[in-house]
């Protein structure tokens, strides 16, 4: 008897088998496990992600609709928080699935701090899962970080101009999410840059419809919501006489 | 028949759990799986995630030392390389293991480097793996990024400097790698960054003798070499009225 605990579990970005052994184990120990949706006849990514993988496991739909009135927003959110704490009440160990990882721009700690104003001191952890630009790195062949490389992950939902900052830094892999809206703004950035070599973009990663490929030859229109975008850091010939363990003195 | 291929598996951070299923599949479906180590007598840490999560799977050691003298690493890596060559050459489907992901600071690359040097056009593909800033997230419940906020990853391996120009961006989180040897040097730019609340430091995560917690109460002398720490952005109270969906126009 383990008594109620909220879990966030990442079921990675979209193929099934990069879910972990430890998410399958926790779907299938949890009580009952809830799946983000837009409307509660569609079903969600995190959902799908779960029917192939375990198939066993019944996903229950909380709906997070992108609402744009703010009002409506939190009454949506309430009522998912409302839900959630309810099965908490009769003791349930719940899970929340969602795509990619948790603790990388995800819903569920908004989810949980609702749930925690219900239940104070349930207990809350999570699972983590692969992000979309792991995949879309491995699926493109790139190699995100060596060495003293740096990373930046920015997420481009408010503009494009979210990566001024981190095109700054050659010698920085940057990594853009949410960014499909303003695709052609970052395309023009990263050319203005000179970083649209190898730079590499990601609608759909590994669920049907995939596209991965050159960022230079992608559609000058825009792209999907989700889109991933991950631009390789400047880099000179790469030196075969150093290895990973050349920053080491 | 596939034909000789290499193939770089992300295991994870130390968790046997935290192993994809795809990179479970990839393991059994590998003709020789190959793992790097200090020496030939030592288990290295990936092989032993693969021990645990995979039984079944034979590992075979690659010295990969860190050598100070350039020639004597060089002759090492070469030896590596000539052992994987060698396999491929068979026709073998040869998998290297990896911890964390396989793109993110990892030696894969340069061996599949040398690799191809001996064996122009052998197909290389990479399976991402969790990486140990989200292990370490998980573990000490840090949401990382939310809404618009930024994540910078560096390795400290060459110095504690590699930290201030992310520190200058109190929105982003900061994740430092390898940083063990300089952790007090580290500190002290975070304390003086008005940056230590929250920041937590691991070592040896998901493995026998772990140590999460607190970087603000962690020893005041170095960790391991392998250490990782997870630096939050600065948060004003949480808002509740938002969402990850807030920046959404």
């Amino acid at each position: 008897m383990m008594g109620p605990a909220l879990v966030g579990i990442g079921v990675g970005p979209g193929d099934p088998s990069l879910i972990t052994v430890k998410a399958l184990s926790e779907l299938r120990g949890a009580d009952r496990v809830f799946g983000p949706t837009m409307a509660v006849d569609a079903v969600g990514r995190a959902e799908s992600i779960v029917r192939q993988a375990a198939p066993d496991v019944v996903v229950e739909r909380l709906v997070f609709a992108i609402i744009e009135d703010a009002v409506a927003r939190r009454a949506a959110h309430d009522q998912a928080a409302d839900r959630v704490a309810e099965c908490l009440a009769t003791g349930e160990r719940v899970a929340f699935v969602t795509l990619g990882d948790p603790n990388v721009y995800s819903t569920f700690h908004h989810l949980a701090d609702r749930v925690l104003e219900r239940r104070p001191g349930t207990p809350v952890t999570t699972v983590p899962g692969i992000c979309a630009f792991q995949d879309l790195a491995a699926r493109s062949g790139t190699v995100l970080v060596d060495g003293v490389e740096r990373l930046h992950l920015v997420s481009a939902v408010a503009g494009p101009q979210a990566i001024d900052v981190p095109l700054a830094d050659p010698e920085a892999a940057v990594v853009v999410y949410k960014g499909g809206r303003h695709l052609p703004a970052l395309v023009e950035r990263l050319r203005a840059a000179g970083r649209l070599d190898g730079a590499v973009v990601g609608e759909l990663i590994g669920l049907p419809g995939e596209r991965v490929g050159s960022l230079a030859l992608a559609a000058s229109g825009p792209a999907a919501y989700l889109s991933s975008l991950v631009v390789p850091p400047r880099r000179e010939a790469r030196d075969e006489s150093t290895g990973a363990e050349a920053g080491e003195p």
